[in-house]
């Protein structure tokens, strides 16, 4: 099956985003490309926060309200690895621990992340085609006043609370994009960037080698949704990242970001008054609601986004 | 604090022994050698149930009427493990799975398994000093009419249904008891041969390199308790290992095993009329309740097996 739609993607906001994706075009024809700069190791455990939080959300798994884990999970295992002195501050729930314990055990068999996410998605019933951005490590390290964080300590255990003076992305020149996802990006028929975290998820996507010059080559539209809304993001820490290395937090500044290799550029109602400056940064700009309360909203975003593309569906 | 009382132990009938013992001497008197012949891997995880079955109990966390896990667990890992494609015959609770993620990761880490023991008893405030029998990987392989099966397989997965032709313990003879072991034998004042099973549990233990030769050459005098009662064991597969090799399945029976090197042995009051045989074996017989029903039972069993090493608590 050709994959005609290609998305850049972060955990939460992608996540919906593909879900209302998918109740327009056919799974198989998405090629998800998903960011791995959060990944880390817990108790030994490999884990892949943007990877399972999409894959939990195209399962119909994911707990809806926190936008990530499974829904109706325990925390069982962890209180006792508390008790056993573990740090308990990343929440593993029960039955998403069953995720890390598989992956890892199939990584140290030998596997690439590439592989056991496709075997996971197959298993848990998922058709969209999920790419790990890179099947080598990319770390995301976060510089702040109060000391370097992984991602995750600076968003989990810190509570994004620390000004962020700089983020970088450990190994990413060494790091090969996985395979399939240049050509995701070559045969793509419409790139879409998701409205994920600019700094943290999308940027650690396009710079891995040879990623953004692929964005920039294709002759597919690239369409990018704002995940700003009124000067907001639904959740941390896209906010503080922004405002740390200086950039607004609005719609318009996430434009500024994307306007090198975008095409076409949504915004929320909300901020239709910043459509203007989005034209003058050289982008198509549609307003529309992008808040994906419900599978409708998403939905709705979902044929928005692919009518800037010049795709339309039935 | 110097051990006076080393116990040779397998899981769900040591650990009661065990349970009783502490009522009635100071915990840190006590050395535990416990067989790890049974450990196995799980999904990547370094799984000792009978270290674990023995921790869990002297912790008060064990259910009690399983033998095995943590009390009131939930398996909602596994569940979502079976999901992911793993076989789900070994039954990892969500709490019990933490000790195993725990364990695992102080392992890959370069910890010894004694040193990991050691950690996990003491953080689940268990007082006992528990050596695993070896620190070197030891693993039962049980032939069977059937096939060749580890432990686990032939005892969960298979139910122990299968006619067992041979017990071997593969890599026995390079591994070298845990650190202290010997010492631990050596120093004892009394050794005790729990009532486990004495070809699954025991026989593993005796079989390092140096330990049998240590029991033997031991001042101390050795006390075993029968695992058989009126010719069956509280749990398999004791009796159809026994019955495979051509041992019969009666207190008689491990008494014939146990009689090359134990002083005396302690049997149920159902078995009386086997007290007779023992005493023909040049072994001490002592007859008492040996069912361990609940914990009152328990001391009054571990009383009598230190009142036949000569030690007597108030």
């Amino acid at each position: 099956v050709r994959s005609l739609i290609t998305v850049l993607s972060g955990g939460v906001g992608g996540s919906r985003f593909l879900q209302g994706l998918v109740r327009v075009v056919d799974p198989e024809q998405v090629t998800a490309v998903v960011n791995t700069g959060d990944d880390d190791e817990f108790f030994g455990l490999y884990v892949s926060p943007d990877l399972d939080i999409v894959t939990y959300a195209l399962a119909g798994l994911v707990d809806e309200e926190r936008g990530w884990g499974y829904r109706g999970d325990t925390f069982h295992c962890l209180e006792a690895l508390g008790r056993l002195g573990g740090e308990t501050w990343f929440r593993l729930g029960d039955r998403d621990l069953a995720t890390h314990v598989h992956r890892t055990s199939l990584l140290r068999q030998g596997q690439t992340l590439s592989q056991v996410t496709a075997d996971i998605a197959q298993r848990l019933g998922v058709r969209v085609r999920l790419l790990p951005m890179s099947d080598d490590r990319v770390s995301t390290i976060v510089e702040t006043d109060a000391g370097t964080f992984s991602f995750q300590e600076y968003l989990v255990k810190r509570g994004a609370r620390d000004r962020v003076r700089a983020v970088r992305f450990e190994g990413v020149e060494r790091a090969r994009p996985s395979p399939g996802l240049l050509e995701a990006l070559a045969q793509a028929q419409a790139i879409i960037i998701a409205p994920s975290n600019p700094i943290g998820s999308i940027e650690p996507i396009l710079s891995l080698p040879g990623v953004r010059d692929a964005v920039r080559a294709s002759s597919a539209p690239v369409v990018a949704v704002s995940p700003v809304v009124a000067g907001r993001v639904f959740q941390p820490p896209a906010d503080g990242m922004m405002s740390g290395l200086g950039y607004e937090v609005s719609a318009r500044g996430v434009a500024r970001l994307y306007a090198p290799f975008a095409d076409a550029f949504v915004l929320d109602e909300q901020d239709a008054a910043q459509a203007d400056d989005v034209v003058a940064l050289g982008l198509q700009s549609i307003v529309t609601n992008t808040v994906m309360a419900g599978p409708a909203e998403r939905e709705s975003l979902a044929r928005v986004v692919l009518g800037a593309a010049g795709l339309s569906f039935p």
